[in-house]
């Protein structure tokens, strides 16, 4: 008998008919001689309007009050769900994040996992119930409810596969799995069977969000096997694995898997900085101090004595990091703050580049040939990226995802590079 | 400096603007020089919400899981009331019915308070801050959230009241007080200024719902002294306290408090029942089986070893016990069940007629007077109820609160009597 960890979110709970829907997905697993753990979040737009609520009141909340309230919404999903599997001749419980034993740390709004103590979900499952937890939420150690940040729900599936030992963590959602890139740009994207944690990752923070990224280096670390599948379909999903598995099962890793990509990108560049010790780890210190979350970066040869330093932040943080520059700009002497927002995103990603070389010269030679100009570049183990102007994004994304033969059903890369 | 509990019903707490007010009440009472506790209820129409999200999954839900739906009204308004209470520059902290210390035993959706370990909201009060805390909800044995059925957030507000030995209990809704007849009906009803536990006991029981019953014996037996106000206005309104504290105060019992009435009646009979012992246990007890209320009982004395009885029930168990009564008539050899559905109760309650003869028989003059036929009767200690044609029930409650001069500014009904 194997236990099954299954996770749903919000869309998969939106109203009573999907809620059923969702019962009735549950309990084919159930009969199929599996033990079962669900894991829900709050139905549709309900942390929404909680957040409306809240903003009614008062544009700044406490934040153990604001997790008291958003935590509302998964009790809401887990109770209906409970009911309607119930109603169907099946035996289901629910338990909030603090009930199933999920413990966090001091924060709150996106406290960390501490620990989990699965005896309560234990005991239910030996009774023969199907178990359904509240995402997102955690109990610290005031008592008070917290709450674990945006895509909490699939770190609470994750953590709890872990704690129980879980044969499997299955993540349903309304997309089919992961995908070779974005399908609503690419129409021949191919959906992906097995894919490496790292892969994940790296996709992930490139901006493909299936999966939140927290829960994935988490999988990663206690060896969580993930199936991410849709909730409204039948056909196979993506397994996210060891690179172990995947070779075992591949024989090879493939060299590239996807193609990512993220137009939420700015980029500044500071001209004419002195050339002396200590000048980047002040700008960059001084950036994370009023929260600043710096993505790439790149620091020119030094010419006479001065240098440029070029990097990107996301668009919300465009204002806070202009005013900050400005203000280290004139402190530091340099000549001038650029500051380019139609910038965008390429990333290929796959852990075959690891021991194979000329992926970056590959992904060069597509884009060059399509006239596209590299405006900065970073590179991974299993990643390069490269900063491109925003109008290019969509011809680059598609030339790559062909350049690397992502689109064909039957890759054999090897002999193509 | 005095510990106040102060509850807020749905109808204060039912938006941004009302929560906000409720807030400035709380901090008035505060700054006052206070210790406050809050206790408040799910806003507006959010449980009736909650129960027609669950109808929509099934029409019988496990009562668990409905507990655990339910439970999440009241958390939405103690996180927006402290919210606002801090945006105000004062703190508070939202606690549930759980972490508050509220046990109750192991009934789900009508559980009954076990008892109070009120050693968190002590210490959070240490702290000075404001706490505030989810009615109508408890902890039980098992570690499953409960709810303590409808106005179980009253009933919440008493017991903490008595376990952290609180001065007060203010109970704060959309009326100004206790009247001494529904002022609806009756347009010069006046508010009472004091009341005891048992006036307000058969007032409620008649159908005055300012206050849920189970919280007012609740208060009787711990001597906790409520005073039932509105949010909306600066009025004074009514203290509910023990018979021994108005007598201090008042130097004399008035014989009459209040008239109430309950439209929702229904009067059966049972015609020529057989006159043997038992047979009168044997109808009541199968009613009690099915889950009938019986309210008022009258027997016929014995005409030729036949009986009729008489009993009222609440016009939802109409239907069980016309189908219960059926059987039974048929089993005892009794010859008609005849249902009466357009009567009414009238009652007439103060402690005063304890030790006052001469109630009774004013009421029953005042009916005679205006031609209305009284069809039962029924008297305890402090009340005396009469059930009549529901089409005088306007007149009769006229009348009386006229005839006991319940209208007068300055009462002294012992000249009257």
């Amino acid at each position: 008998m194997a236990l099954v960890v299954m996770k749903f979110g919000g869309s998969s709970v939106a109203d009573a008919t999907k809620i059923k829907l969702v019962a009735s997905r549950v309990i084919e697993k159930k009969k199929a001689g599996n033990k079962v753990v669900v894991v829900v979040s709050a139905p549709g737009d309900t942390t929404d309007d909680l957040l409306s609520m809240a903003e009614n009141i008062t544009s700044n909340p406490p934040e153990r009050e604001l997790d008291m309230l958003l935590a509302t919404g998964e009790m809401i999903s887990i109770s209906l769900l409970a009911m309607a599997i119930n109603s169907m001749g099946q035996k289901a419980i629910s338990l909030t994040g603090p009930q199933a034993g999920i413990v966090a740390g001091t924060n709150y709004t996106r406290a960390r996992v501490k620990k989990v103590n699965p005896n309560k979900i234990k005991s239910m499952l030996a009774k023969d119930n199907i178990v359904i937890v509240a995402g997102f939420q955690a109990l610290n150690a005031k008592g008070d409810i917290t709450t674990l940040g945006r895509g909490g729900s699939d770190l609470t599936a994750v953590v709890l596969a872990a704690g129980l030992q879980a044969d499997f963590c299955e993540i349903y959602s309304d997309v089919e799995g992961v995908f070779t890139t974005d399908p609503r740009l690419v129409t021949d994207a191919r959906k992906i069977e097995y894919i490496s944690y790292d892969e994940m990752l790296e996709l992930a923070g490139s901006g493909a969000q299936v999966l939140q990224s927290r829960s994935i280096e988490v999988a990663k670390k206690f060896g969580v096997q993930i199936y991410a599948k849709s909730t409204f379909s039948q056909n196979q999903g993506t397994i996210i694995t060891s690179e172990e598995n995947i070779r075992r099962r591949k024989m090879e890793a493939l060299l590239v898997s996807g193609i990512a990509f993220d137009k939420n990108q700015v980029k500044f560049t500071i001209i004419d900085l002195p050339d002396i010790p200590g000048v980047a780890a002040k700008v960059f210190s001084k950036l994370a101090k009023v929260g600043v979350n710096v993505d790439m970066i790149i620091q020119s040869a030094a010419v006479n004595k001065k240098n440029d330093i070029s990097f990107t932040v996301s668009k919300q943080e465009m204002k806070k990091t202009q005013i900050e520059l400005d203000k280290l700009a004139q402190e530091l002497n340099a000549s001038e703050v650029v500051c380019d927002e139609h910038v965008a995103k390429v990333s290929v990603v796959g852990i075959g580049m690891k021991s194979h070389a000329g992926v970056a010269g590959k992904m060069f030679e597509v884009l060059h040939k399509k006239g596209i100009n590299i405006e900065m570049i970073s590179t991974s183990e299993i990643k390069i990226s490269c900063i491109v102007d925003e109008r290019d994004l969509r011809t680059a994304v598609d030339e790559l995802h062909k350049g690397f033969g992502l689109s064909r059903k039957n890759r054999s890369l090897y002999e193509k590079i």
